[in-house]
C-alpha cells in the first residue's frame, strides 16, 4: 500500500526533550539530569492517569503539575520566574538535526505532527522552529480531550488528513507511542535512539551504569506491551529510503 | 456519614512489593534493588498502557511481561526457573506487621481488597497471608477489565459489598490510587509511608541522595492530580481510631 502521509510524534521524535536539561541545569546547578528524568517520566504519568481518571486537561497542565511535583520532591526551592522560564523551554525545544532533511526529502507526501501537546505549545514549538513551512498540519489529541495510547487520539490523523490508516506512516521515538499507534493500526515505524545511555546498557556490566543512566537508557528500550511496531530505524534520515520502498 | 466498608488496596498498601527484592537479590546478586524498582515502574505503566490502548489482559501479563523487560534491559541471562521463581514472590508477599491487627480492629465493618491484581494471584496471595479469615471480599478489577484508576474498577465495590461509595473508606499507599479513589468519589485515606528513602529526601542534601533511594522515595510522594485525599495516614495502625471517629 502507497504511503500517502507520513506522521511524527513531537516530543522525543522531531523534537529533543532532554534540550530542556540547559535550562533546568541553569536554574539549579547540579539537577539538571534528574530534574528532566523525573519530570518526563511524571509527565506522561500524569497524561495517562488523567485519561484514564476521565480527569482529561491539556498537556500544558500535566507538564506544569509534574514539574511543581519535581521541584518540590527534589526540594528545589524556586519562584515564579525560574518556574516559568523553565515551562517556556517547551515552546523552544531543540530540533533532531536530521528532521529537517527527513521532512524536506518527502514533501511529496502529506506531513504531520500528531501529539499530545496542547495545541499553544505545538503551534509555538512549529513556529519557533520554523517547521510550520514544511507540514501540512500539526494536530493536537486535545481536539478529542485524550492522550496518546488511547485510540481515539490516533483516529485524528484519518479525521484532519482524510488519510486512511493503511496509508499512513507514523513515526514515533516512545515505544508506548510506537505500540499504541500499532494496535490502533497505522504503520508504524519506530526510531531506536542510539544514546550513549542506552549504549553503555548494552555493554551490560551493570554494576558500572549509574541508576541515572539506566533510568535514561530505559526511555530507550521497546515496550513489551503485545505488538511490535512494523519498522525499527535509527534515525529519521532513514525514512525517505523506507517510504520509497513501500510506494 | 458512617464508614460501613473499609476496603484495602493489597500491593503497597497491605503487602510489601518491596519484600520482591529478597528473591530478585537472590537470583541476581547485586541487582536486586534496580530489578525490583524497575520493574514495578513498568508493571504499573503496563496495566496503564494496556487500558489506555483498550488491549487488557489481567494483572499477571503486565506482570510477566514487564519483568521481561527488566531483565532483558539489564542485559540479565535467565532460565524459565528463576523467572518462575521470581514470579511465584507475587503470591508470598510479607504482610506489613500492621496489617492484621488493623483488620482485626476492624471486624464490625465490611473488610475487603480493591485491586489490580488478577484473581488467581489475589487469591493465592490472601490465602498465603492468611486474610482470607479476615477479608469479607477479594475483589479484583479483572471483573470490569480495567485497571485502577480507570472509575469502571472502584465501582466494584459497591457491586460487590452493596455499600454505596458515600459509606466506604478507600485505603492505598499508592498515590496514584488514593487520587483515582478520590475522584471517584470514595473516602479515602493515603498511607504516606516513611521509609527510609523519603527521609533522605526530606533532608533535601539532594547531592548526597543516589538516584536510585530517590526513584524508591518517589513512589512515597503525593501526586499533582487535582484532587486531593481525605485523610493522610502514617500506617494501618491508625485507620481503626479514624473510622470510630468517622462513625
Amino acid at each position: 500500500m502507497t504511503i500517502k502521509a507520513v506522521v511524527f510524534d513531537a516530543y522525543g521524535t522531531l523534537y529533543d526533550v532532554q534540550s530542556v536539561a540547559d535550562v533546568t541545569e541553569d536554574a539549579f546547578p547540579g539537577y539538571g539530569d534528574i530534574i528532566t528524568q523525573v519530570w518526563r517520566i511524571k509527565q506522561l504519568e500524569y497524561s495517562w492517569l488523567r485519561t484514564l481518571m476521565q480527569r482529561y486537561q491539556d498537556f500544558s497542565v500535566a507538564t506544569r503539575d509534574s514539574l511543581a511535583y519535581t521541584l518540590r520532591c527534589l526540594g528545589l526551592q524556586h519562584d515564579e520566574a525560574i518556574f516559568a522560564r523553565i515551562i517556556d523551554k517547551y515552546r523552544h525545544l531543540a530540533l533532531y538535526p536530521d528532521a529537517v532533511p527527513a521532512l524536506e526529502a518527502m514533501k511529496d507526501r502529506k506531513l504531520a505532527i500528531l501529539s499530545n501537546g496542547s495545541p499553544d505549545m505545538l503551534n509555538a514549538l512549529v513556529r519557533n522552529s520554523g517547521l510550520d513551512r514544511l507540514l501540512d498540519a500539526t494536530i493536537s489529541v486535545d481536539a478529542h480531550k485524550v492522550f496518546k495510547p488511547a485510540p481515539e487520539a490516533y483516529t485524528l490523523i484519518e479525521e484532519v488528513l482524510k488519510v486512511p490508516p493503511a496509508e499512513v506512516l507514523f513515526i514515533s521515538s516512545n515505544p508506548w507511542d510506537a505500540c499504541g499507534a500499532k494496535a490502533f493500526g497505522l504503520n508504524v515505524a519506530w526510531i531506536e535512539r542510539v544514546t550513549p545511555e542506552a549504549m553503555a546498557l548494552a555493554c551490560v556490566e551493570t554494576e558500572t551504569v549509574a541508576p541515572l543512566t539506566m533510568f535514561k537508557a530505559l526511555r530507550t528500550q521497546m515496550d513489551e506491551l503485545g505488538v511490535v511496531p512494523d519498522h525499527r530505524i535509527h534515525g529519521l534520515s532513514e525514512l525517505p529510503a523506507l517510504v520509497s520502498a513501500r510506494s
